[in-house]
């Protein structure tokens, strides 16, 4: 017997039928014996109307309001699925976030939990009766309906899973697990059973979007186990053995292997600022006005310099280059550059995992690799868990295929 | 300077253009220096829509779930309207039932309203900000949204105008007004000035359904001043002189008309139980058992007594007529009747006016007229400010076109 929270994303509760079927994935569960607590997500495409609604009213809504709009996609879920739940003999009750309380902060349209009131969950949880919550949503300190911003409902999982000490998260997806890298560029690709929350968190943030990054950073600070798996196949959660991909601590993979998985992004933009002076301060002058502007720059390479002036590279997302070029054409006066040069034809690919940290060539074999295969390496950036490298865009299938054999990913 | 109520319901709130006409309209009271309360129905066709839903999943479904469902309509448009309103400057917040709070009994899927907490709103809006409340809706004792059953906005826009102690609330529908009689049967039919309660309830129980009938209890038991008015026709609260239909106390209307209207149903049923022992008791043999099937009786009338045995006729809802028949059939046992006869080619034609209460001869009035036309009188019944008759149906607009012109309410 274990407590679990199941969370059901957009297209899992696209219908009515969906929901009978989420309905009878929550009776397996319960029949096995378990303590049930669901979240639910807004049917899909119901958020993206109400979203449009707002915005055509007034582009600069008052978040509470918009909040107001947009929580009612997981209220009526929560009580469909309630619905369907009882229909097929199971106890069931939904809750929206200000009856439980679930409690966030005044940032309405993008709030952060504060805290959740779980005892009367795990009370009603105890006596058999499931828990439907509604995702997204909780009450903020204004007893105003506020919204955890876009892909919330994983968070509210993770963060409910938390304050009911649940065994487990469930967090069904379309797609059945997490894999070394994306299928549809590597037949080989493998499921892995098993990934440690940091290497989660850099493959989300080089473009492998499974769960929200801000769920795993929470289920990381709160230890609590999360698994990704498929909403889509009816098979699924007929055996005791759970076919999805567990995101939990490194201590609990005992077979570490030193590479976790490929992920690549082709969502980037190269920014060379050509001879600026090489003076102390010179990247405070670039880097400062950009992140005033909102610019979210990547990687950062600085050239060595040549008679006093040096070149300074940056990645940052495509749809952000405008506005980067914008102000730094603003800033050329305290900049003082020749000129700008940029180039969308890029992709990063990185290689992550835990086990890089006590194993070196990890970032050689990258390398040569890469090498081997002709590809030119633009720009490098490594964290303790990850190497990344700027390529030619047109390279990318050929780069993940490659490192993914190199690292012996392949599936046999 | 005044306190205002204005209800609009699901077709005034239809789509976002309606919604922004709504807000503009809104902003007109403001603008004249009233305090100003909205209450908003779900748009047009949501309501149908997610309570198929919940139907669909259960037909026996869960009322409170239902309720969690359902009330999300009113939530959206709530929302849509407080943005539409900041959007053209005017200072306004979305109100739920349970952030009022306003509370109803426990009665899930027809709840009554039990308080109102109207203080918060009062104070904000002799700040200037326009409270726009989701209708049809409250919190019930056990902390879960609760909704008051079908057309329950009006209820909720009178029960917030008592709260708040408003001068008036404007109840926009589809139709300007009150009219003496239908204006599609009556070209020559007036929109009323004022009416009573009284008139306006016996009215609304006869087929003018302009406004529910529990609405106009509660605001005659409150003593609202209830105006009815159209939400399409643009000019209309362009001038101070305002257009709809007051309804008051009796007291409030000076120039009283000894009739006020002429109303007709055709939703009517007529079922003779034929040769019934002339017995104490018989009427309560013939009624509790369709009382216990939940048969609504109208009219009632029994005929002398001719050896022994006598005729029992009254009429009843047409839909209730088939099982009206079986529990008779089911009874004939302890009633002991001959035959049963029923027609449903009836139609019921009122006369109403709180005046006829100190005038004689309304009621022959009445009888004269549709004797003159030919017309045959099957049944009777009065009230203390109604005289009601049965006659056959073909003779509808014949009947309410030529007691129109008897009452004197033909326009000019």
């Amino acid at each position: 017997m274990a407590r679990i929270v199941m969370k059901f994303g957009g297209t899992s509760v696209a219908d009515l039928d969906r929901i009978r079927n989420v309905a009878a994935r929550v009776k397996r569960e319960v029949d096995a014996g378990n303590e049930v607590a669901v979240v639910v997500s807004a049917m899909a495409g119901v958020t993206n109307q109400l979203v449009a609604w707002c915005q055509n009213l007034s582009p600069l809504h008052d978040a509470r309001e918009y909040d107001t709009v947009v929580a009612t996609g997981e209220q009526v879920t929560s009580g469909l699925t309630a619905i369907a739940l009882q229909e097929i003999g199971v106890e069931a009750r939904s809750w929206q976030g200000w009856q439980i309380p679930l409690r966030t902060d005044a940032a309405h349209g993008k709030a952060r939990i504060d805290s959740i009131a779980g005892e009367e969950l795990i009370r009603r949880m105890g006596l058999g009766q499931v828990a439907v919550v509604a995702g997204f949503q909780g009450v903020a300190p204004d007893n105003r309906v506020a919204t955890l911003g876009r892909g919330g409902s994983d968070t509210s999982a993770v963060a409910l899973a938390a304050a009911l000490k649940a065994d487990r998260c469930d967090i069904y997806t379309d797609v059945d697990g997490v894999y070394t890298t994306d299928p549809r560029i590597v037949a080989k690709a493998r499921k892995l059973g098993k990934i440690a929350y940091e290497e989660m968190l850099e493959l989300a943030s080089v473009g492998a979007k499974v769960l929200q990054t801000r769920s795993v950073e929470l289920a990381m600070k709160e230890r609590v186990r999360v698994q990704v798996l498929s909403s889509f196949e009816g098979g699924n959660l007929l055996g005791s053995d759970l076919p999805g991909t567990l995101v939990v601590d490194e201590d609990e993979i005992v077979e570490k292997e030193i590479v976790a998985g490929i992920a690549y992004s082709r969502d980037e933009a190269k920014v060379t600022v050509r001879r600026v002076p090489d003076r102390p301060g010179i990247a405070a002058a670039i880097f400062g006005p950009l992140a005033g502007a909102g610019v979210n720059v990547d990687m950062i390479v600085q050239n060595v310099s040549a008679d006093g002036t040096t070149d300074m590279t940056f990645t940052l997302g495509r749809s952000d280059l405008p506005r980067a070029r914008k102000t730094l054409d603003d800033n050329l006066a305290s900049i003082g550059f020749a000129e700008i040069v940029t180039d969308m034809n890029v992709a990063k690919i990185s290689v992550v995992g835990v086990g890089m940290r006590s194993h070196a060539g990890v970032a050689n074999t990258m390398f040569r690799t890469l090498a081997d295969k002709g590809i030119n390496i633009q720009v490098i950036s490594t964290s303790e868990i990850k190497v990344s490298v700027l390529i030619a865009a047109d390279y990318t299938e050929l780069a993940v295929r490659a490192l993914h054999s190199a690292y012996g990913l392949d599936a046999a």
